[in-house]
């Protein structure tokens, strides 16, 4: 039998040790794919066995396949952080195993949501008086907020700019809504002279987009779907949370116009995934598009049930994770871990622009840095890989004007200057022409 | 500044405490709507504060607004647990916090899920060679699959009883899909009869409704699916779990001929939230619904990215607590768990057959029993509610026939037959006429 005393104290000092050791594995898992079931029992156990096995087997077994999202030179994609809050959050939302399909199982985990919506509304210095719950990922925010808008609208074209994430056409084939794709500007900006709103549901208006951080111009847009009738939704998924830093709001001018807008505190707000934010002016619009009550869910409270607002109906108690990191980083907290990124972001910058024969790729509104070696696409490319298969660091790239650009994503709260510093040493180590 | 040792040694205490102490719980919140967040600051903290009080605060504020699905008289809906090894798992994911989106970002995640799926799918005495991957919850399961349908067939049309789950009819909301209710005969289950494929990109046949846990006829739906060209999914999602006894299987019958199938190790399989598991015959068809590669996402490995198969594209390291739950209780104690929660549904059913006055109003095949009072809709609703308002047990409804029908849904773990036998003794003391 597993004890949750004597077992969780071995599981907690392993997560303790992960924690301080993660900076010495490798980032990028050094494994090949299938090596990891290979090792593992093809059958499942006829009977119990301890959770230390299970333990033991996490260790010896799946970590070589583990990449590090929690390592401080994981700069890949977006880098994100699970602090403790969250994780102990975690721990506390799967012993109570609530599955808050409708507020009277669980009137606190559904109220704490509203809650620490509205909380953390007030923290980005967003309108008040939105209506705000928490999704799994952005791809399903987009997908709620996609369907409210054809809801609202009785239309069903989606119009974002050829930068916007591919959540967006994945969410458009789902809902059978025809994408039309808007170009953008040098510096990767939905143009708005081109925006074409005939037979528009709803514009998708990025603010970081997921290639280069770039910020559509949200004021113009939001004017145009006013004038339209077109539903706005802002996808901040990664930069929203920069807003908790008042010098940053400049990237959320016209975001108080929007219909709906996600923020995923799951990518730079230091919340475990899942919890992806997604608020709204219209919560009229998502019920139309998603409340149905059969008679096995009737209940007598006129009370608000979150299933109402998207895909899902079993909902887990995601508010605690969400409410135990604003509480215990604070205002002040999530400011200085935001604000230390982006003076690393510029510092990292600064150091390519000081490299003759290194250049920078797009601008760098937050925390993302584009560059390259002015080099080959297929040269940069085996950079990128050789920094990756060392272990030192772990990058990802992108595609800017045709060329292949790599990509330093700061977004881990364990990152220093040193860390910084060593990957652009192993970059260059790497680029150096006898390699 | 939280520490994962000292606080986290504190916050599992206060979940071993928790589930020592849950049984002298009220099963319900005894609250009103709105009553928690009043208790709670309205504006978020501008510095850090102690993880003690978020743990303080959960315990004084938020535990009496929480209903206990933890709790062995919860008999509400689908009754469910999340046992040790499940917790102790999600504590491990939340600490890895890894965001398997493709293969490289997850080896293991994304290995220990295709796995885990097939050993299940062994241990359910499914066909081998499906694929299999986890989703949230049923109604995102359901949601990929008729979308796989869609793509497949390239027909739009959704079949399904007047008893399927209401997340059928949101999913062809959302996909746009139309609905075609088919009639249930005098046992709940859909008559093949009555079944009209014109235009059908799918049917979904249910084997254990959510009203009274009927099954529908799935050999001769899957026999009329295979000649008509349809894609058949079944949603077992509460009845699948009972497959892991042999002699439960006859439920199974036909299955082995869908084209999909839905079963949430979250409802009686001893996983924590959220662990809906979807198997398939045709990975490519949800392939073709789902699958997008971005530039930024494209990786040099010939791997296999499980974000290919459902609407997110994030995900999390769901797979550890189920195959830690796998483990932990082995195939002999999961088949413990699930024959002796049929040993308490038959036990109730003969108290309340050999009780004059009371009526059994639906076949019984697992664990739910539906019965009621010979008496008005009122009177029974009424009764429920003063079980329900007593903190004693916590039971929920349906309409069976027109009328208002109790259920008794064995799920948890930790249910005794003394649970049991309290349960039926405080219905029949709110039964009493001068209540």
């Amino acid at each position: 039998m597993t004890d949750l005393r004597r077992d969780g104290a071995a599981a907690l000092e392993w997560a303790a040790r992960y924690l301080e050791g993660v900076r010495d594995q490798p980032v990028l898992a050094q494994v090949e794919p299938g090596a990891i079931r290979a090792r593992l029992p093809q059958h499942p156990p006829a009977n119990p066995e301890p959770f230390a096995d299970v333990l033991r087997d996490l260790d010896q077994i799946l970590l070589p396949g583990i990449t590090h999202w929690q390592h401080p030179r994981f700069f890949a994609y977006f880098a994100n952080t699970a602090t403790e809050p969250g994780i102990l959050a975690e721990l506390l939302a799967a012993t109570l195993n609530s599955v808050s399909f409708i507020w009277r199982t669980g009137p606190a985990a559904t109220e704490l949501e509203l809650l620490t919506l509205d909380w953390l509304a007030e923290l980005l210095g967003l309108p008040q008086g939105w209506h705000g719950h928490i999704e799994d990922t952005a791809s399903v925010s987009t997908i709620a907020a996609l369907a409210a808008a054809r809801a609202h609208t009785g239309k069903r074209i989606i119009v974002c700019s050829e930068d916007a994430h591919s959540s967006v056409e994945r969410a458009g084939r789902l809902l059978d809504m025809p994408l039309r794709k808007i170009p953008v500007d040098d510096a990767f900006r939905m143009r708005p002279d081109q925006l074409d709103l005939d037979g528009a549901a709803a514009v998708v208006a990025t603010v970081g987009t997921t290639s280069t951080t770039s910020i559509d111009p949200v004021p113009a847009i939001a004017d145009a779907c006013r004038s339209a009738g077109v539903w706005l939704h802002v996808d901040a998924a990664y930069a929203g949370s920069a807003w908790v830093c008042p010098e940053l709001r400049g990237s959320a001018a016209g975001v108080e116009h929007a219909d709906s807008l996600v923020v995923n505190a799951h990518k730079w707000l230091a919340t475990p995934m899942d919890c992806s934010c997604l608020w709204t002016r219209h919560p009229d619009a998502l019920r139309k598009a998603f409340s149905l009550t059969p008679e096995y869910l009737r209940t007598p409270e006129t009370a608000e049930s979150l299933s109402d607002y998207g895909p899902a109906l079993g909902r887990r108690f995601r508010a605690l994770k969400l409410w135990a990191v604003l509480r215990c980083h604070g205002r002040s907290g999530l400011q200085a871990m935001i604000r230390e990124h982006v003076r690393l972001a510029e510092t990292f910058e600064s150091w390519v622009r000081a490299t003759p024969g290194w250049s920078i790729c797009a601008p760098r509104p937050f925390s993302v840095v584009c560059f390259r070696k002015d080099d080959s696409d297929e040269a940069n490319e085996a950079i990128m890989q050789r920094v990756n298969a060392s272990g030192v660091a772990f990058l990802s790239h992108t595609k800017v004007k045709g060329q292949f650009v790599l990509r330093l994503a700061i977004g881990n709260a364990r990152t220093t200057e040193d860390d910084v510093r060593l990957t652009w040493e192993a970059i260059q180590n790497e680029a150096k022409p006898d390699r």
